[in-house]
C-alpha cells in the first residue's frame, strides 16, 4: 500500500496523525486499520499504527485489524472515570490525552472531519493542526489488490444489471406501461432483483437506481411504482463488496417499446460523450480536460446546458472504499493518476422526455484506460 | 415528533443548530430531515429547518426531505468561488457563512461530531458552541410510527432466525463439526440464508453474527467457517429496514447435538438474567439499576466477573436509527424514559466453553415493557 506516512508527518512536523469516529462511516480509518467497527474508535498514525478501542472490541481488534498495537479504554481508566461521574466524552477525552501522551504526541494533525468537541477538548494540551487527511490522496492510487477487488465489485454489478435487463426486456408495453404477466413491472420489482444478484455475489447495494419517464430526469432519483413503455429507463448500480468493502459503479439506460426519434438521439449523443470521455482519460491528463471534452460533445450535439436541462453535472468521481472519493471529473482542476479508478458518465436530463446516462467504470493508465466495464450499451431491448 | 426546539434554542440562547454531514452515517440528520443523502450537505434548524444542498440534489431534497426550505450551494456561487481558485472546503465555507447570515445567525449549536475543519473556519464570524446534539434525546422517545417501524424490523427479524435455526435444525453432528449433506454448514451459508430471508422482507443487516465454539466467546466475533456440533453457537441479527432505516435487534443462542452440563447451566443463568432484567424495565427506572440486577443474577448463580471472562458487557441499549443509541442500560445512570426501545442482553463468555447470550428487543412503558421479540428461547435444537 501506498502510505509514505513519515515524510507526510515530517513535512508537516507532526509527532502523528489521530482520526477519531467509526470505520463504516470513515474510510480513511478502514483503509489504514481493515478494522471494521460501527462503534467509536482512534487510530493514532505514527511510524507505526495503534487502535484505541474499547475492551468489547479489543480482541476483535487485535485479530481483524492491521494495525500494530490494539489498547483499550479500559486500560487507560475509562470506568473509575466514569464512575467517578465525568460525563461520557470529557471522560473519553481525558483518556484520550494519556494515550497521546503515552505516544509521544505534541503536534497533532486531525482531518477535516475530527470530531469539533474531541478537538476542542484536546486543543489545551496539544498543538493540533487541522489539514485534508492525506489518507485521501493516497487511497486515489489503487494498488493490484485495490483494483481487483473493485473489478470483481464490477463483475458482481453486472451480472445484476443483466437481470434488470432481462426483467425488462421480457415485458410487455401495454399502453404507457410494462407489464410482467397482468402486473404492471415495477421500479421496485426490477430493483429486488438486482438486490438478490448482488447479494448471491456477496454485494450489497444502498441507493440502486431504476428510474424512468420524468422520474430520471432526476439523475438522483431513485424511482418508484410501474416502469414506463416507450421511454428510457436509468439504471444505476453501486455495489459494494461486503467482503473487500469495494464499490463498484456503472449506469445504463435502456427502452422497452419504440423509442422516439429525440430519445435516439439524446441517447447517441451521451455514446459519443462517453466515447469522448474514455478517450481523454490517460494518467498526467487533468480531470477537468476531460470533463471538457465531453461538454463538447454535448454543445456540438446540440445540447447546451441550459435552465437546469442538458448535462447538469460533472463527467465522473473517484470509486474506491467509497463510492464517491478522489479524483473527481469536473470542472475543477484535479490530475488523473496512473491506478486511480474513475467513473465516466456523461447524461442529459429534460423534464419532457427524461433522462439518459452512461457510466463506465475504469482505471487510469499511463496510456490510456482500461475499462473494466464489459455490459453492452443498447437503448432499445 | 418530539421536538421542543424554540425551548432548546432558547434555553442555550441560540439562533439555530447546525448539522454538517451525510444523513447515512449521521442519524440525527435523517431524524429531523427524513432526507437520505451520502454527500456532505448541511441542516439548520431554527423554528422551521433549512436544507443547504448542492444543485445535483436539490430537487430530490425538495421532493423527499421534510425541512422547510431547500437550498443549493450553487445559489451560494459555490462554483464561482471553485472556478475563482479557492479551495474545495474554503468556499464551502465561505458559503455556509452567508447561508447562516442570511438566516439571522449569530450563536450557533454544533454536535460534538460537528467536523472540526468547518468549525474552525466559522469560529471567527460566529459564537459557536459546542454541545451534546439534542436530537439525541429526542431521538430516544419512540413515536407510535417509529415503534411501529421498529417493530417491523423485528418481525423481519424473527423470520430470518427462524431460517437459520432451521439449517442448524436440519444439519447432522459429526464428529466436532456439522453437516449439511457431505458438506460442513458453515457461518457463512448460515449467515447467507439470513441476510436472503433479510432482503425479502427489505430489510439489511450488515454484521450478522453466526459463531460457535471458541469463536462466540468474543461478543463482537462475527464467526466463519464450519459451524461446531455440541457447542453453543450464538446469532446476533440487527437488520435495518432500507424504507423506514429503523433497526431491530435479537440474539438466540442454539446447540445442535448434545449439550455439557456446563454449557446447560450457563444457558440457564443467561435465561435467568434475562428474565431479572426484562422484569427490571420500567418507565422511571434507572438503567444502572437494571444492570446491577442482571449483574446479581449472575453472582447469584456463580459467574462472577473476572479476568475478562463472564458476563463482560452491558445490559443493553437504545435502538432505532441507530443500532446503539441512548439509553444505555449499564453501569452508567441514564433513566429509562416511557417509549424508549432498548435491547435486554445478557451473556456469559468462556474462551474454554464459548459464549451464551439471549437478546430481546423492548419498549419501556409505564408498567413495565413491552416485549417485541416472540421468538423461542431453546438451546438444544
Amino acid at each position: 500500500m501506498n502510505r509514505p506516512i513519515r515524510t507526510f508527518l515530517d513535512q508537516n512536523n507532526l509527532d502523528g496523525f489521530l482520526y477519531v469516529g467509526d470505520s463504516i462511516c470513515n474510510a480513511d480509518m478502514y483503509y489504514l486499520s481493515r478494522f471494521l467497527a460501527g462503534d467509536r474508535f482512534a487510530l493514532l498514525v505514527q511510524e507505526k499504527t495503534t487502535i484505541l478501542v474499547s475492551s468489547m472490541e479489543k480482541g476483535r481488534a487485535q485479530k481483524e485489524s492491521t494495525a500494530d498495537k490494539c489498547l483499550s479504554t479500559s486500560e487507560y481508566n475509562i470506568l473509575e472515570l466514569l464512575k467517578g461521574g465525568e460525563k461520557p466524552n470529557e471522560a473519553y477525552s481525558q483518556v484520550l490525552a494519556e494515550f497521546l501522551r503515552d505516544h509521544g504526541i505534541k503536534c497533532l494533525g486531525v482531518a477535516q472531519s475530527f470530531p469539533a468537541g474531541v478537538y476542542e477538548r484536546l486543543r489545551p494540551d496539544f498543538n493540533i493542526k487541522i489539514m485534508e487527511s492525506p489518507t485521501a490522496s493516497w487511497r486515489m492510487i489503487k494498488s493490484p489488490e485495490e483494483q481487483e477487488a473493485i473489478a470483481a465489485s464490477q463483475r458482481a454489478c453486472e451480472r445484476s444489471i443483466c437481470r434488470a435487463v432481462q426483467l425488462i426486456r421480457g415485458s410487455e408495453p401495454r399502453g404507457e406501461i410494462l407489464y410482467r404477466g397482468e402486473e404492471p413491472l415495477t421500479s421496485e420489482m426490477v430493483r429486488g432483483a438486482i438486490e438478490v444478484s448482488l447479494l448471491e455475489d456477496g454485494c450489497e447495494a444502498a441507493d440502486t437506481i431504476v428510474a424512468g419517464g420524468r422520474q430520471a430526469a432526476d439523475p438522483h432519483m431513485r424511482g418508484t411504482g410501474p416502469m414506463p413503455a416507450n421511454s428510457p429507463i436509468v439504471i444505476d448500480i453501486f455495489p459494494r463488496s461486503k467482503s473487500s468493502r469495494y464499490f463498484a459503479d456503472m449506469t445504463r439506460t435502456v427502452l422497452r417499446g419504440e423509442a422516439a426519434p429525440e430519445v435516439t438521439e439524446m441517447y447517441d449523443a451521451v455514446r459519443l460523450a462517453q466515447d469522448a470521455g474514455l478517450k481523454a482519460v490517460r494518467a498526467g491528463v487533468d480531470g477537468s480536460e476531460v470533463h471538457f471534452r465531453v461538454s463538447q460533445v454535448f454543445m456540438d450535439q446540440g445540447y447546451p446546458e441550459r435552465d437546469g436541462c442538458g448535462f447538469t453535472h460533472s463527467t465522473g468521481h473517484g470509486v474506491g472504499l467509497d463510492v464517491h472519493e478522489r479524483p473527481s471529473i469536473s470542472e475543477i482542476e484535479e490530475l488523473l493518476k496512473d491506478n486511480a479508478v474513475v467513473t465516466v458518465e456523461p447524461g442529459l436530463y429534460y423534464p419532457e422526455i427524461g433522462g439518459v446516462r452512461l457510466e463506465d467504470l475504469v482505471i487510469v493508465k499511463e496510456n490510456g484506460c482500461k475499462n473494466l466495464t464489459h455490459f453492452e450499451r443498447q437503448l432499445v431491448i
